[in-house]
């Protein structure tokens, strides 16, 4: 299973996967899970937003126990972020078979679209439609770097745009969501447990930082008349990690678009994105207020004109805490319980259905990078937790 | 005539030009040239390098005055830069010929290929590879942004790259060239001059700074866990322009790449080109040389391996003085002589034929951007300035 997942849409000169929402990769890894499913003899279907269901009992009886997680990537990400989610969840079924046990509850795993939001700027898509926390009309005004909407996008890979929307009876069916994840960090390396569970999700979002400054020529302009906006870019990016280090919190320029770029021009755009997350909510808007008085600030030194759009906000996710309970009960009182910076879609899930989520070791704890691993015991182990939990929830 | 270059590889959104060497826009600006030169009756010739030749007289008798500039752009470019000595140099021929002037050496009007660099990253290939200053196994090398090779783009473009190299006997031919070029600074708009004649170009480089980091998840790795190599990136940024501006020198990162650039992803490479120019070689080194210890010593603390490739260097050019003072003669003893630090063809050929420059008016000094401009008045006052000197050259 994994093994045939493992080459669709690697890169080669990076060794990281460039599964991206919609383009032909996404489809040959949603090929792969429609195939999964119905080797499986579970029912099959594609919901309206683009998001996959594998059914194992009746859909329709209500109060189902889902597991699952996603299958894009980031740019050149790591084999495990999402992918490892799923594969877990076909094999605890698999497990489960081999048990011998009897659901009580219908049981589904899903591939959740678009969660990395790699392609058009805003994470969990599929989620945040089917959830009604994206709008159809907020949906279809995505576009990605090369100018093609979101509708587009579905259109180009067969999936009927038209349909999007908000998918409340869909989740209605849900009893319980519990999304197991490599971790995203070294919380249980250093604790030394092969998995956790988790407490929370930080708030987190996404802001574009637009400094607008004026084209000219690198050789020939005087310093003094000079508008340079990479001047004040720069600036931002330090100021953003010293106000993010003294809060406690994170704060990351990883993504930057230059007009024009060419060696010998001063920029007329520095465009840079800003990823923030904190602990709680008071953290993060101080960091963000400060950042944000950092750049205006050195702008208009630089005669740098600062546009700053906040593009995804996720506040504070506080797992359900009778299920989070449920899940220490029914793997023993041992695991921790551990919070997290990463968004999910068990995050996005939390607002609407009771949601958990388990995280599997990472030796090294890089993610979102061709050197995120896992080792195979400790996935197994996750396999074996979420079996457990499956079967403590849904065959009782 | 400049009517019909004007739309030529002009972005709508823009405003600005995007005439890379061997693409169709260049290869549309290359049949404008051709169409000049044949409906006046020059004889044209294409050499082994991608440079277009219009003659008036006998090509191969020597001792030639040529004049002429380049049409290719930077990204997003105004419409002077090149251009305007091109299409100024044919102006002239028309004004000789309205003169009823009797050339007594052959005149010519050259289009050097790929004076801006835009597309492979190095400045005037065309000039360069003539004068043996690049060689073809050099040239062979380089890539485009899609890895394209520059031999791949000439022939896709219609021209034979196996011919590519020194072409010495074609430049024996020259006893004088002269480039006319729009100012791209303030020093003539400063002073109330319309045209002034070039003393030298500044010694100027580029430098391509690779720093190499660990891609990481931008929401859950801590930052003592980090190497964001845009950390060390942004820091050198704003320690170039200090050192440059302390030196009275010009250092610009106006171009920069990011590895993945994802919004969540701490970069694994940041790679940022460093533009530099001073008014003498000793200062232009001083300054490279603080610009590459703080880089080094910034990426010590954040962990990032920096790595420096000098990609091309053009020493000081100071332009002939007899030719430059023969200019002034002519021209009568009011035009202003400045130096640039713009490198230009001009500046490749002046070691092998003897070579100067004339400067039109810039009233913004804006240039490589699409508010570049010259107003008319100017431009003709160059094309007299022109006529001026080809006659006090040529028909004497």
């Amino acid at each position: 299973m994994w093994a045939d997942l493992r080459p669709i849409g690697r890169n080669a000169a990076s060794g990281g996967y460039r599964r991206y929402a919609w383009t032909p990769a996404d489809t040959d890894c949603r090929d792969w899970f429609q195939a999964q499913a119905e080797s499986r003899g579970l029912a099959y279907e594609l919901d309206r937003n683009g998001n996959q269901w594998a059914w194992l009992g009746d859909p329709t009886a209500g109060d189902a126990v889902v597991t699952g997680s996603h299958l894009d990537s980031v740019p050149d990400g790591g084999a495990f972020d999402g992918p490892l989610g799923v594969v877990s969840s076909f094999a605890a079924l698999d497990e489960l078979r081999a048990r011998g046990t009897r659901p009580t509850r219908p049981l589904a795993v899903v591939n959740f679209g678009d969660e990395e939001g790699a392609r058009f700027g805003l994470a969990c898509v599929g989620s945040r439609l089917a959830a009604g926390q994206l709008t159809r009309e907020a949906a279809r005004e995505l576009r990605d770097a090369d100018g093609v909407t979101l509708p587009q996008a579905m259109e180009r890979a067969g999936h009927d745009p038209e349909a999007i929307g908000a998918d409340p009876e869909r989740l209605a069916r849900i009893g319980a969501f519990v999304e197991l994840h490599v971790e995203q960090g070294r919380a249980l390396d250093l604790s030394g447990d092969r998995v956790g569970i988790a407490s929370a999700i930080w708030p987190h979002g996404r802001w574009r930082f637009d400094f607008h400054g004026e084209a000219n020529h690198a050789g020939t302009t005087r310093i003094e008349d000079r508008r340079d906006p990479m001047l004040t870019y720069a600036n931002t990016v330090l100021a953003a990690r010293k106000k993010a280090r003294l809060a406690g919190a994170l704060a990351t320029f990883g993504k930057v678009s230059v007009e024009p770029n060419g060696v010998n021009a001063i920029p007329s755009l520095v465009r840079g994105w800003l990823d923030s997350r904190a602990a709680d909510q008071d953290t993060l808007d101080l960091v963000i207020a400060e950042i944000e008085k950092a750049a205006v600030e050195r702008g208009e030194r630089d005669g740098i004109d600062v546009r700053i759009t906040r593009e995804s906000f996720t506040p504070v996710v506080e797992f359900e805490h009778a299920l989070r309970d449920e899940l220490g009960r029914i793997l023993g009182g041992n695991v921790p319980v551990l919070g997290t910076g990463a968004g999910h879609d068990a995050g996005i899930l939390s607002g609407t259905v009771p949601t958990a989520m388990l995280f599997v070791r990472n030796p090294t704890g890089v993610s979102h990078s061709p050197a995120e691993t896992a080792d195979e015991d400790d996935c197994l182990a996750g396999v074996t937790a979420l079996a457990d939990v499956l079967e403590g929830l849904a065959c009782r």
